[in-house]
């Protein structure tokens, strides 16, 4: 096997991108990503991903496969990376304005890259009704905002946003007097979340900065998830205690978010970095 | 900055390879070397390992910066990937059967490519007089061989030796039933090594057959430690436990080691791979 591919990341979330505009097929098995996600055996990455012929009304498509070979339908930090590659793959100049429609498991999305070198990203709509998060808190359709949550002893004000996969924000006075190793799971398995819950805690430092520590389903704590700092905005909106548009500071760095209110977009800007280009050649 | 390189790995320790051989200083900083040794931000790796111009009677100089910058004497491990890339860098066929003398920190070291594509490499002598290791474990010059330790309220019987590096060893019945992230930092910082030591928990599967997980002073657990299985096989041989050729069965994979006696060299035999070529760019 003989592979060429382009390293990027996305406030530490890495992935690896390939040029598969050739054909419809990823070019690799799951299995064969796994493995060169293997940060001691591979290449290293928390995912690899597609650059697809378009399908539809789209430019181009996008399929990633995790580190543990699952495919999710979608990846924030990963769709501007690909928007990067894309327009490296094009010969386009850094400093571009291009906007790319990417066909996707969750649908089409629409990646921007700005003249300043970062990208924008149109998230689509939260989902707020607890059935289609999902959670059992709340009563019929009406959104979850700061209800109580028995975690660990001690009742959490909880809010509940899906952005395609499901969120609970709990606003903190101060992230450093969280015991996350231990609060992370508990969130994860709290029986309300019947397919388990990113749990994210935030610190409102002004309505339009706000700091979030994520601990993600599966993975436990990461860098960066870009899903995550958008349902954190909506939350934000939701409880009172941000703006409709604010940075959102993650281990990995800050994304700037930005809502208009319920039925609208989530808009998702940050970077996305090409770090190496590399050829992987096995047996 | 534009870097080209290669990425290595043996038994899991991987490192980022540099041909540096038309200047006798390393061409990166170990700031650099940080940078590029991050696993999200950069290419990741253990290390960063430059081929450099020869000194004195060798064919080249080896130098190592760790990923977090500082500059060890040697790497087991390391040296088994560097002759490796040497045999490519002179278009070498695979199976070939070529040994370099390397100068590094800790003298010169003769890797020999193996025509089974393994590498063996002369780790020099042990040191087991524990003035030299160090520890203040022992009478005068006597080697500390299976001496009770105190340590988690339960007395251990240690073997003490060095490769250039102070290992501790001590022989368990199932290496299952350790408390390894207990017992690992109890160990590394016991008062008598103080110049804290890398601590080896073997299970005899057979005479010629060892069991090994090692906690790295500085770094915990990891995957391979050649210094460390030299010094496991070193132990066997001097408490009866095991025959002068073994098999040291690390997480990453087996090493073979072979030791003849006191003043007598220990060999080393195991893997090295080239995992990808690329090249690093930064603005």
């Amino acid at each position: 096997m003989r592979v060429e591919f382009t390293k990027y990341q996305g406030l530490g979330n890495d992935f690896i991108l390939i040029d598969n505009r050739h054909q419809a097929q990823p070019c690799l098995t799951p299995d064969q990503a796994v493995q060169m996600c293997d940060r001691n055996f591979g290449i290293g990455g928390d995912g690899v991903i597609f650059a697809l012929p378009p399908e539809g009304d789209t430019d181009y498509t996008m399929r990633i496969y995790n580190s543990d070979g699952s495919e999710p339908e979608m990846c924030g930090n990963g769709i501007r990376c690909l928007a990067r590659f894309l327009a490296h793959l094009e010969g386009k100049p850094l400093q571009t304005d291009i906007t790319y429609r990417i066909h996707t498991l969750a649908g089409t999305i629409t990646p921007s890259l700005q003249a300043d070198g970062l990208v924008k990203v149109d998230m689509g709509p939260p989902f707020l009704v607890p059935q289609e998060i999902p959670t059992t808190l709340g009563e019929g359709t009406d959104p979850v905002v700061n209800q109580p949550l028995e975690v660990a002893g001690q009742s959490w004000p909880v809010t509940c946003v899906s952005m395609g996969n499901p969120h609970c924000i709990t606003f903190v006075d101060d992230l450093e007097a969280i015991d996350f190793q231990t609060l992370g799971p508990q969130f994860e398995h709290h029986p309300v979340f019947p397919q388990r819950i990113n749990t994210e805690f935030i610190q409102v430092i002004r309505p339009d900065y706000l700091k979030m520590l994520v601990w993600e389903r599966g993975a436990g704590p990461t860098l960066a998830c870009g899903t995550g700092a958008c349902a954190v905005l909506v939350a934000g909106v939701l409880t009172g205690k941000s703006q409709s548009q604010a940075t959102i500071e993650l281990p990995g760095g800050p994304l700037q978010i930005r809502w208009a209110g319920e039925g609208q977009s989530v808009f998702m800007t940050g970077p996305a970095e090409k770090v190496f280009t590399g050829i992987y050649e096995t047996g």
